[in-house]
Order: C-alpha cells, then sequence, then structure tokens
C-alpha cells in the first residue's frame, strides 16, 4: 500500500472540506444539527412544493431539487450554515428561460428546466476553476436592488392568478394590466377566500405567533422557530379544511395528483433535446449563474462575519456549481442560497454542513412517503406563500439612498428595473449589468492629457497649465495620465488632431509615455491612425519615455516601423533633437 | 412676416448641413455628382436584389431600401461621399433577427424586418441626441475583427445552398458541417456549373478587366470603374444566357417573379405587430445600431481624412438614424454604409450628397420599370455575386496580428470569433463585448494600495515600501490611488482585512483618501461593510484628506454616521491624534 502524499491530501481537503471537519465531527455537533435540520425541512417543505410551482414544474422536483444538490454541498462547502434550494427568484427566471424554448409542461419544458440547471452548475464551476469570481461584481448594488424589485413584482403579478381564480398573463407589467382588466371581473369567490385567508393568517402567524407563544410559557427561541415555520402550519390547516370541505368541489384549484418517489438520476431527456435549446440558454445560464453566485457570497460574508468564521470564497462556487449540476441530473431546477433558510439554521443552531445531508434524508422521507397528502392542497395557499416571502427581495428604499447619493447609479437602477417589469428578467438583468459597465468605460473614457513644456535650467516637463515652463511652438509636447486602451484611445486621437489643428505651426508631436503601462490592440490602431492623419497634415508623430514591457509589445507590432517620427529614451532629448527642424518661412 | 433667428437657422442648418452646402451648388459639382451616381447605381442594382434575398425578402425591397432611405441621408449628413444601402452583414443579422420572432417569407417576418431597422433608427437617433458616440467604441478592434470574419463564414455558408441547388441549414456552423454531409451528394449540376461559372468570371473580371481594357486604349479611370462594375455585367449576360437557354426548366432556380413599383410609405403592418415582437428585436436593435454606426464612422473618419474634409460624428449618427427610420417605413430593412460603395463614389468623382438624391431617382426608375427583367435571374448567380463581396469583411490576419501584440485581445477576438459560428450572429457580437469591458474592469479591480509613513521631520506620508519612512505598530495607514466603484472596492474591503488580520497589534485603520475622486454607491457599500467587519473585530476606521466633492457626497449617505472612527483633515492629525491609543497592555 502506498502512502496518499499529502500534497494530493491537501487538494483533496481543498475540494471537499468535509474530509476536514468530519474527522472532529462528535456527538455533541450532531444533537445541534440534527435540531436545526429538522426545522429548516419544516420550512423548506412548503417553499420547495412552492416554488416547483412558480418555476413551471411539478411540486415534488422542489423536494428533489433539495436533496442531492444538498448532500454534494455539504460534501464540499466552506460555509457553516449556507444550503442551496429552490428560490422564487431562481424559479421565476427558470420559468422564463426554459418556456422560451419549449411549452410549460411539455417533457421538453422540464428537460430545459434541469438542463438550465446543469449549464448554470457548468457555468459556476468553471469560473471557479478560472478564478473569475471578480466577474461577480458587474453585479453593482443599484443593479441587484433595481433587478430584485422588480423581480418580486413579477413573481407576484404571477401569483395573482392563483388568488383570484382567473388566467392571468404575467410575462410583463403591461401585459398584467391588461390581462387583469379584462378578467378581473371573473374572480372566482370561494377561491380568493382561500388565498386571503391563508394571506392573513401567514402575516398574523409571522408578526404574532412568537410574542404569543412566549406569553404563553414557551422558551424563546423554539418559539421564534414555530412562527418562522408558519407557511407549513398553514399549509397543514388549509390541506385538512380543503379535504374535509371538499374545496375542489365547488371549484378551488389543488394542487391535486402529486407523483412521489425520488429523482431519477439521468441525462437521457438532456441528451434528446436539440443544440439550439443549448444555445439559447446559454446566456440566461451565464446570468443566473452570476446572480446565484453574488447572491450566495453576500448571505455566506455575512453570516462568516456574525459567526466570526473563515470563508472561502472559490470553494463556495465550487459547491454551489456542482450543486445545480446535481439539481440538473435529478431533473429538477436551478438551486441558490436562501436568506431566510440560512438564517433559521444558524438560529437553530446548525454547527456543521451535516445539517445538509441530515435535511436531504428528511426530505427524501417525504418525498416518498408525504407526498399523497398534497392532493386536497389549494394552489392559492401555495401562492400566499410566496407572496409573504418576497419583502426579502424588495428594497424600495434603496431607489431614495442611491437617488440621494449618485443620479449615474439612480439611472442604472431605474433602468434595470423598468426593463426587467417591462421587457423581462434578464433583458432587465443584462441591461443593468451594461448600464454598470457603459457607466464604468464612460467614467474613463476621456484620460487626462497635459501639454508638457520644459521648466527652464532642468531636463524636467511639466504641464503648461500649472507651470512657468517654456514650449516652442513647432513641437507639442504632450503626457497621458493613464494606459491606452480601447474606450479612451479615440478620444486621445481626436483630441491630438484639434491641437495640432489649433496650432498650425506645429510640426512634430512628441507623447510623452511616462504614465503609460500598457497599450490594447484597439488603442495601437488609434496610434496608427494617429500616425497617419498627423502625416498627411505634414506633422510627425515621436515617442519619448516609453516604458521597457510596453516597449517590447510595441515591438511585436509594425507602429515602430510606420511612426513618422522617433522614439526618444528621455523626453528631453526629444525636444533638443527637433528643436532646429523649425518650420522653412516660405 | 418675422425673420428667422440666426440660432434658429443655425440649428436648422446642422440638422441639415445640405442647407449650407446648397446654396453653393453649381453646374460642375452637378456633372460630377450626375457621373458618380451613375456608376454607384450599377454596382448597387445587383448588391441591392442579392442583400434583400439574403435578408430572406423579396429583391425589390433591397432597392426600396437604397431610395428613400438615401434621400434623408443626403439632406443630413455631413461627410460627401457615404450613403446607405443594404449591406451583406446587415441583412444577414436582420434575418436572424426577425426569423427569431416570425417564419422568413410570411407577411409578419416583412413587418418584423422593416420594424428592426425602425428601431435601429430610433437607437442612432436617441444616442445621437444624448450624445452617446462614445459608447460605439465597446466594439473594439479585435472584437469586430472576430464577428466580421465568423459573419463572413457564416454568410458563405448561406449562399452554398444556392450553388449547390440542395436544401442546407447555415444556422450556424455545427448545422451547415451536418447539413452539408447529408445532402452534398444531391447537388444539382446545372445549378452548380451556373453558380461557378458567375463566381469564376466575376472573379476574372475583377482582377484582369482593369489591365486589358487599359491595354485596349480606355483611360484607366473609366477602365477601373467598368470592372468594379462587374457584377452588373455577370447579372446581364446571365439573364441573356437563361432566357435565351430556358435554364428554369432545366432546374436551375431562378429569381421568378419581382413586384415592381415604389415603396409602399406605412406603418400599418407594424402598428400590427404584437408587443413581443417588440421585446424580442430591441437587443438586436441596439447591437445593430452599434455595429451601423462604428462601420460608418470609421469609413466617414477614413474618407474625411483622404480628402481632407471636416467630419461631424454627431450629424452622421443622425443621419444614419434617420435613414434607417426611413428604411422601415418603406417596407425595407436595416442599412448602412459599404467601405465599397463609398470609395466608387470618391473615385468616380462624387462631390456632394446629392450623389444619393440622384441615385435614388435611378433607382427608383429600376424599381418601376427594369424589374420584370430580372425573372430569369438565376439564384446562383446572385449568390456568386455575394461571396465575392465577402473579402472585404474577413481579416484573418489580424487573429496572427492581435495573438502576437496582445493575448488578452486575441482571446477576445475567438470568443467572439466561436460565438458566432457556434451559437449565432446577435450571440457572437454581444459576448464580444461583454469579454472587453470585463477585460476592462479586470484591468481596474484591484486598486493600487500602498501602506503609507511618516517621513521623519515632516507632516508627509509615504509607501513603506518605496521610502524609509516611521509607522506606528497599532495604526494601519493606507493610501488608495483610484477612486473607488463597484469593480475595484470589494478588493479593497478584502485586502484592508487581510492586511488587518496580518497584524494583531493593529486598533485603528486610516484611510488616505486623497487620491479618490469618486466613490459610487456600490463602494459606499463596501466601505459600510469594512466599518462593520473591522468594528467586530475592535479595530475603528478612520477616514483623512477626503476631497471636497467626495464629502459633499458621503454627507448624503448614512456612512459618516456609522462610521467607528473620525474624518481627519490631515493624514497627520490623523496619526497625531490616535497616536496615545495604544492598545492596552493585558
Amino acid at each position: 500500500m502506498r502512502a496518499v502524499s499529502p500534497n494530493l491530501m491537501s487538494t483533496w481537503t481543498a475540494w471537499f472540506p468535509i474530509l476536514h471537519w468530519g474527522r472532529s465531527y462528535d456527538r455533541r455537533a450532531a444533537l445541534a444539527d440534527v435540531t436545526a435540520s429538522a426545522v429548516v425541512t419544516l420550512l423548506l417543505i412548503p417553499q420547495a412544493l412552492a416554488y416547483a410551482v412558480l418555476a413551471g414544474l411539478p411540486p415534488v422536483t422542489g423536494l428533489w431539487a433539495s436533496m442531492l444538490p444538498m448532500v454534494i454541498y455539504a460534501l464540499m462547502c466552506s460555509s457553516t450554515v449556507l444550503g442551496p434550494g429552490p428560490t422564487a427568484l431562481r424559479s421565476m427566471m427558470s420559468l422564463a428561460a426554459a418556456g422560451s424554448v419549449a411549452a410549460v409542461g411539455s417533457a421538453d419544458f422540464a428537460a430545459a428546466s434541469a438542463l438550465l440547471a446543469l449549464l448554470v452548475g457548468v457555468t459556476l464551476l468553471v469560473m471557479g476553476a478560472l478564478r473569475l469570481g471578480f466577474v461577480a461584481h458587474v453585479l453593482s448594488r443599484p443593479v441587484l436592488a433595481g433587478f430584485m424589485t422588480a423581480a418580486a413584482l413579477l413573481i407576484a403579478m404571477g401569483q395573482v392568478r392563483h388568488l383570484l381564480g382567473v388566467p392571468l398573463q404575467a410575462d410583463d407589467a403591461l401585459a398584467f394590466v391588461r390581462s387583469l382588466w379584462h378578467h378581473a371581473h371573473a374572480t372566482h369567490g370561494p377561491t380568493l377566500a382561500v388565498g386571503v385567508g391563508a394571506l392573513g393568517l401567514l402575516l398574523v402567524l409571522r408578526r404574532a405567533a412568537k410574542p404569543v407563544l412566549v406569553r404563553l410559557g414557551v422558551p424563546a427561541a423554539v418559539a421564534g422557530l414555530v412562527a418562522k415555520a408558519a407557511p407549513l402550519w398553514v399549509m397543514l390547516l388549509a390541506i385538512a379544511l380543503s379535504h374535509g370541505m371538499g374545496w375542489a368541489q365547488h371549484g378551488v384549484a389543488v394542487v391535486g395528483e402529486v407523483p412521489r418517489g425520488l429523482p431519477p438520476l439521468t441525462v437521457q431527456p438532456l441528451l434528446q433535446l436539440p443544440w439550439s435549446v443549448v444555445q439559447a440558454l446559454l446566456w440566461p445560464a451565464l446570468l443566473m449563474a452570476l446572480l446565484t453566485f453574488v447572491e450566495q457570497i453576500s448571505i455566506a460574508q455575512d453570516m462568516a462575519a456574525r459567526r466570526r468564521e473563515p470563508l472561502d470564497a472559490n470553494a463556495e462556487m465550487r459547491a454551489m456549481g456542482a450543486a445545480n449540476v446535481a439539481a440538473g441530473l435529478s431533473a429538477a431546477f436551478n438551486v441558490g442560497a436562501s436568506f431566510g433558510r440560512t438564517a433559521v439554521v444558524a438560529d437553530a443552531g446548525g454547527r456543521t454542513p451535516a445539517v445538509g445531508l441530515i435535511t436531504a434524508v428528511l426530505l427524501a422521507l417525504t418525498a416518498l412517503y408525504l407526498t399523497p397528502l398534497l392532493h386536497a392542497l389549494p394552489m392559492a395557499v401555495l401562492a400566499a406563500i410566496i407572496l409573504t416571502s418576497l419583502g426579502a427581495l424588495t428594497d424600495w428604499g434603496s431607489f431614495v439612498r442611491h437617488g440621494r447619493y449618485a443620479r449615474a447609479d439612480l439611472a442604472a437602477q431605474v433602468l434595470t428595473f423598468a426593463t426587467t417589469l417591462l421587457v423581462d428578467l434578464l433583458s432587465g438583468l443584462a441591461a443593468g449589468v451594461l448600464a454598470s459597465l457603459l457607466l464604468h468605460v464612460a467614467r474613463s473614457s476621456r484620460p487626462h492629457i497635459a501639454v508638457v513644456g520644459n521648466v527652464p535650467g532642468t531636463e524636467h516637463y511639466r504641464n503648461v497649465l500649472r507651470h512657468p515652463v517654456v514650449t516652442q511652438p513647432h513641437i507639442l509636447g504632450l503626457r497621458v495620465d493613464e494606459s491606452l486602451f480601447f474606450a479612451n484611445a479615440p478620444y486621445l486621437e481626436q483630441r491630438i488632431i484639434e491641437l495640432v489643428a489649433r496650432q498650425p505651426q506645429v510640426r512634430h508631436v512628441v507623447l510623452q509615455c511616462s504614465a503609460i503601462n500598457a497599450i490594447d490592440t484597439s488603442a495601437l490602431e488609434s496610434l496608427r491612425a494617429l500616425n497617419d492623419r498627423l502625416g498627411a497634415a505634414g506633422v510627425r508623430l515621436h515617442l519619448s519615455e516609453v516604458k521597457g514591457p510596453v516597449m517590447d509589445q510595441l515591438q511585436r507590432s509594425d507602429l515602430l516601423q510606420r511612426l513618422s517620427g522617433q522614439v526618444f529614451l528621455t523626453h528631453h532629448q526629444a525636444v533638443q533633437a527637433l528643436a532646429g527642424d523649425t518650420p522653412s518661412q516660405d
């Protein structure tokens, strides 16, 4: 038997932190984890069912989405309290993306939903492997706030249909308002009563359950957890009443037959999808992967700070990627971290990722034996559960805060919000990302360019606007204070042409490159165009003080051969060499 | 009668430069313009027909796309030689975008194509009005080169079907190769003969026509123009042969009945499209507007430099926007500038935008009286004309050039190229833009942060790595050398947490803000999180040397109230005030 090399062992431990914390796992930790698992399972069951329906899939797939992904995540994660599972936002995005390639309810739709989860997972794994975590920063705060608030509104609009018992469109805000106008008169009374009743009960339980229980002598911690599981109590009550009073016979839509069992582990349906479906899901997968990572890491950082625990962002990204791959292979849909569930695990005293393993077992038992109970559950109650969960997504205050603080950020937020509401979720998110990036490019598209002159008696050159310096009429010395790239090079080109046009005596332009650390391909083309345009006007372009690495780079292009002027070691040498070449007096 | 105010008059002249140059228009200019118009019309007719077919529309719409748009453009443009018209690239993109919302050949498809042109036009007009021209720079050179080369390949693949006379898919490169493999054996001999013959003749004429004519005594300028009109001669020859030999009876696909007449000026079909079509065309319209402007402005700049003429980029953007709106209202499709046609106008001596007006009249006559001639024109000949025009789009050398010069740029180019070929045109362009922007964000995502210490005997603070300075173990002084924004603030946050973790004695972090010109909303949240995280570890965060505008901005947020430390006027004051607060020795 060979010994495992310590190096290999540490790679294994990096990928599977359970190999590290699992060794010191003891009975006390296990007891705490089992309690936390039981509580989070009670919270998760109604959420899983509701979010599966929101994603356009059978309720049981919500349970599947929490089983294998939770196991995989628990093996790979570094955070002690996070866990993957269905979320309202991701379900809505999954519905939109999969719905654009297949009819909701078809076998292809289910396969496309699973494929989307798989693609999100692969994207996260690839980004993790390439250490592209920084890419997630392009989802800036204003864009996220605008997007999530609009998404919550869209999700709410989508649930109104179940509350009123009438068919309503909710693809975008305009379609919703139009169809509400046409159909509101046909509202089904009993359905509305059930829905509003469930909504009211949920809101009351959430506010009043804890203080009432505490007054009755229940310990505060237990009372808090009972209150958090309010959706489960409302669901059980609704099932009992619906069953007893025969709501379905009164025209109240119910969940109906729910297939039970464990998820099929297969890639067969995914492989039968045509390539065009993969193409159509690539962009949604990329955006959803970014969103999933940004939300996860912000919850994880928050928790790590509160619990004073270290956090490995790369491990988190890998674990969430693998969890989504697992969801895709379990015929489920995109999963992510939820702030609500994470807080419940922390409150209930969960101590290690083993919470995920135990919860997965409890959910498997539910999927195997308890789904027949759901037959009589009214859809309106699931809608009420979704509606009460949306508060965590909305952030109206941010519009005021960001508006007061920075107009440009507010503009990006409003653009994201409006595009999400009026076009669709993915366009909204994409528009927001693009707006953030463009704002950044706009800020850096005008490099600082100084006209420089000689400080008398020295070899130094300084800005003519700030220092008493000497210039020569036929030489234009310029210093650029930034690296040149696609967004700022065109401005430089245009600015120099303007400066030369204003000074007809100029015969030489000397670009002092001491602050230029890099010149990208587009900027190189701009310099070449500048050289040619100046050349056509009889003006020669020179460079001075080019840094070593930049010079190496330029030597791999043809700019130096085409340059009408020379490259000087110092700006002073350039000015001295060109001083004699004054314009002829004809 | 009131006199027009000079201010209003100059606004009118800015929008319609024809009011300026039209006043001095004389017979010499008119003669030159008529000649140039005749030549460019001969070149444009076959192109217009071919590119209309490429866009999935009836051939006559290609003529429509050059009429009203040319007139509108001529009234508003500043360039003397550019003109809008159908181009291979735009037609292909229009086909892809309109084909995603309606079946090619349907009335809705034609309406969607026209709507797309209208949206592109409106986008350009809005961008022009908001002076957003800089946005076009996000299409960096490597991305453009990768995109255009791949687009040329896709266009070529789409024409192989007409050359072989078999149905082939060409949505992406994989689909093309697969369907070529299945169908190549069924190639229709006569069609192939006609197509290859036309292709060969075009290539020979382009190379040999000019030198042969010159040797026969024809003036070089005339010979050059005759050679440039090669597509027209090949087309006329093919029509004559096809008619005489009855090619259509031998199974060669021909253009067939072409409706003749002038474009209907109506918005009726556009208004009948559902809102979802508008939504689906918004992104394609945005990308096509950017592409149209970038190509136009690069051709215009090149021509302006050669002809030593001024150029107004905003006027160009407005004119091209209005031309596309006109195309949309003429039941046509997206139009843009073409380098080939522009060069022909310049060579033929065109002097003013009146060339566009005269060409439009010639095209109208063609659309009214000459379309019946096209009946017998083989599709394979149109395919050959398109194929020979693609050389202007491909730039294989750029892969080598950019690869040698900058790896990151090559990566963006290859990504754009591969996504365009394997997914679709719009995804390819979008992926390229995103890659360019992300490269830029990546470059600026790590701000330069220096730990600073006191230069003994002074009130100055400098980088500890470069200067012999004095620091105190319980104070960490840091200077950030860049403005803080969404992409670099998370790095700052993480870096400071790491620095503090390495120095357990630190009780105060002082951020010297002398180089920070702005802090965006996301960076503000990072500072708030940093303040809280440091606070949890018993470390206080102070700011020093905050610039006036930044301080004004911060005062509109709650950061200053929440700050665990103070704001100091100078870094030296901060260090002096905190010097006494050493850690207790317990």
